[in-house]
């Protein structure tokens, strides 16, 4: 591992996003780690519960045996504790550090959360407003893009960076939410730069390695609704 | 202003909490700034509008006329851009760094987030959960505090760093949410550190330069509750 005698572990869900993000991290900063999956909708871990006692969720990385939770912490945690270890993620101007963060926010707070609401709303008039915001969320994104990239393949330019990794954590369920719903977050007629960012993305080696199947999310996802159904018909 | 050149200017509404916060920021630095203050329940001014084309919230920081928005995110943007200027508000441990971002967020996403609940929610039931999870959320954070403080006056140790400015920006609200509704979040027998802490807090020039007065938040208050309830009436 980097750093010597540093020891990483990951306590992890392999359909979460957010694990997927931390995974992205450690995997595009070439540091080896121990995936220690977690039952997090059976008992909680022993390991979990002692090392995230306020938050009790997944991702949680040990550092030598010490904890760093919540996704945009870890990978910011990962940036700053291995700078000599490949790519930085977070520039290193303060302003575009701080677009950058920024964006990484919007991502979970708007982009995915519109998404999820979309696909989730109790009503249909709670669906169509998640999918209202999603659309705006989408064209946002684009043109954060556009701006970011400056016509290069990533977010970071030629290299993946912070929000590569950020949205990125999102492609194997965008792949998914298409076949479960129909709905393709990143088109190519709506937001052609998005749409080939992802691809491209997604065809990373790292990706490749760390992004969850498809239809394995799609399996896990028609179970969970499943579950879900039959407890509510109890 | 420090930075010579620099032009700082300050969009923002003089309750809201993450306001202050940015304020404090600025005012722990040293850092001389324009204030403008928005009307939000009106019409969005021009520059605001501008300047956070995306949340089109305040508070928004210019910077020689480029914009900063989210408090937590302005708050790093000034410790980042003035780093020779007044105190350091993060650390420069990376861990120690992803600590203070934790319980910078558990101050918005929970203890906030449930305070607010305890006082706001739409049933009875929603506000004893919220009150519930708020007693937990100042357990949780006087914890924090005994940890980070190590027994000194501020979770920054002698001098206000991060988590001060970030929890020191909900203090005056928190003085005004006791004469509203009896209740006090920081009290001396449930959490002495933080109720020792707020006092201390609040008796700096800084924090008595930027933090609302009570009395004025109380009588705003007051005032939005009775639109709101005209308006449901309506």
């Amino acid at each position: 591992m980097a750093g010597g005698g540093d020891e990483l572990k990951l306590l992890g869900m392999w359909a979460s996003p957010f694990v997927m993000r931390a995974k992205l991290a450690l995997g595009f900063k070439g540091l080896r780690y121990e995936d220690v999956e977690e039952d997090i909708f059976g008992g909680k871990c022993e390991l979990l519960l002692s090392s995230n006692p306020v938050h009790t969720k997944v991702p949680v990385v040990l550092h030598n045996g010490r904890p760093v939770c919540e996704s945009h912490i870890i990978v910011q945690y990962i940036d700053e504790a291995f700078p000599g270890t490949g790519p930085s993620f977070l520039p290193t101007d303060p302003y575009e550090r701080a677009i950058a963060r920024l964006w990484g926010a919007y991502v979970d707070d708007k982009l995915l959360a519109s998404f999820l609401q979309s696909a989730r709303g109790k009503t249909e008039e709670e669906k169509a407003e998640g999918l209202k915001q999603t659309l705006v969320a989408v064209e946002n994104m684009e043109a954060a893009f556009r701006e970011l990239s400056k016509g290069k393949p990533f977010f970071g330019g030629d290299t993946v960076r912070y929000l590569d990794v950020t949205l990125g954590a999102l492609v194997a369920w965008v792949h998914a939410a298409e076949k479960l719903y129909g709905f393709r977050l990143f088109d190519a007629a709506r937001s052609p730069l998005l749409n080939a960012w992802a691809e491209r993305f997604g065809a990373l080696d790292t990706a490749k390695a760390v992004l969850a199947d498809v239809d394995r999310l799609v399996d896990y996802a028609k179970q969970r609704q499943a579950a879900a159904a039959a407890s509510s018909d109890n």
